[in-house]
């Protein structure tokens, strides 16, 4: 393990921390105001100014990275870096309707991955105390402690999250496969952050997670959840053309004993949804 | 206000506080086992412990009252009892999915009514450090802080939380209401909690909640969304028998002007189920 990698790691969770005082400064005092991307997507003042500090803070240390970011660099050329080339991807707040809404379920997400390797993953979740982190290769821990998966092996009584699309045409097949999840395992939840359910995973609160979504979602949880053990994959052949470490397509995340059993769930034959 | 039911009230926070200091007990000292119910509804010892504690409490300083409990006296016969007759309404912990798993969304549901009126309500989140409590005509309120509903008049902008039956035969109609809350809201939630859902409808960070639950599961929690200006009522037609007060079938509570919409979305005919 490089040196480097610790040290990029230290630097990760100080921008986490910082980033979650900004994010609770503003809820106590109410300072943010609200707006709404393309597809009625949610996003606040407190959105864009942590984005910057997180901008500001890693091209001052470290000005030959590059840097893939929700809000500021979501559309970031990644296909002609060279292999080498480190590449932080952030989001600034997972979990921003959460965060307008008063939840406590709220979390900067900041990963780094290097050619077809993920490097280092934090998400810090400021309103409950916990930061998530994992260094490749160095098993994963919420603040201190060491995270496992669940071990869970019986389908019946597995605990399921996921996320619904902003976009509602995507909505059909996620209904039939939320539809069978509900009939075959104990239950689902819909916590609001894809980042954390990766974490929640990671801890075994959750038995597996499933969804599609963007690089910057999930590029520090599935580190998380990879090195507490859990198993990652697709449920669905991958079409775009995100670099392997960042892809969030049909993305599907599991302790391992249950991961062919949802693969088999997840599958939906796009000619026959059906209720 | 008899002042009688403000003693109630303060005995009622007291057994909630005392019980979440058990539950918090037990996960800290992982000293609870698992066990299934018919339709694999889990409990577990703790639940068990809390509804002895509760049962003998309310036994103890108030002999002559009622008692309805989901784990000692589900099928309580409420229908001879003299209309002045207080009956407790309680859930040991609400969220035992989420218990067992680790989650902090769990709580402890104390609810009373009298003939056709909710007096009091509290529920009390042990890992959350909030407690939800209302009397009736008194405001509902978190901690020392008083609540008010969102206000939200925007359908497409609203939260909306559900739960999920046990009973796998249930499920065809809800997945039609999950669709269609999806196609014409923000988000949906399922946090596993009806009664925190309902505190949660109350402090305006969801704008609605519609499941059918049990008696125990919302005695508290509708009284405590009522005081706090939400509209309360049902989206089918009731069939079931328990008293009014306590009725959780088909439930809708909601910020006041998204109630009629939400009652046309809700409104599922049994026999066109589609996606």
């Amino acid at each position: 393990m490089p040196k480097k990698y610790s040290e990029w790691l230290a630097f990760a969770k100080d921008m986490a921390f910082e980033a979650g005082r900004i994010i609770q400064q503003a809820r106590e005092e109410s300072s943010f105001v609200r707006d709404y991307k393309s597809d009625h997507e949610l996003v606040t003042s407190t959105d864009i100014a942590v984005d910057k500090y997180l901008c500001a803070s890693i091209a001052e240390k470290y000005p030959s990275h590059l840097i893939l970011s929700e809000e500021s660099s979501p559309s970031l050329n990644l296909e002609a870096r060279p292999s080498d080339k480190p590449v932080w991807v952030i989001d600034p707040i997972d979990g921003t309707v959460n965060f307008a809404h008063g939840h406590a379920h709220v979390a900067v997400s900041i990963g780094l991955f290097i050619g077809e390797e993920r490097i280092l993953g934090v998400v810090n979740a400021p309103f409950l105390n916990e930061c998530f982190w994992a260094l490749r290769g160095g098993g994963a821990f919420c603040n201190d402690k060491a995270l496992r998966v669940s071990g869970g092996t019986d389908l019946r009584s597995a605990l399921v999250a996921t996320g619904f699309p902003y976009q509602k045409n995507a909505l059909v097949p996620l209904v039939e496969r939320v539809s069978r999840v509900l009939h075959q395992c104990q239950d689902i939840r819909r916590n609001g952050s894809a980042a954390l359910d990766l974490c929640w995973v990671a801890a075994g609160r959750l038995d597996a997670y499933f969804e599609t979504v963007k690089p910057w979602d999930m590029a520090a949880g599935v580190l998380i959840a990879e090195e507490a053990g859990a198993k990652v994959g697709y449920y669905e052949e991958q079409k775009n053309a995100w670099p392997k470490p960042i892809n969030g397509n049909a993305l599907l995340v599991s302790t391992p004993d249950l991961y062919d059993c949802f693969i088999e769930i997840l599958k939906v034959n796009e000619f026959s949804y059906s209720n």
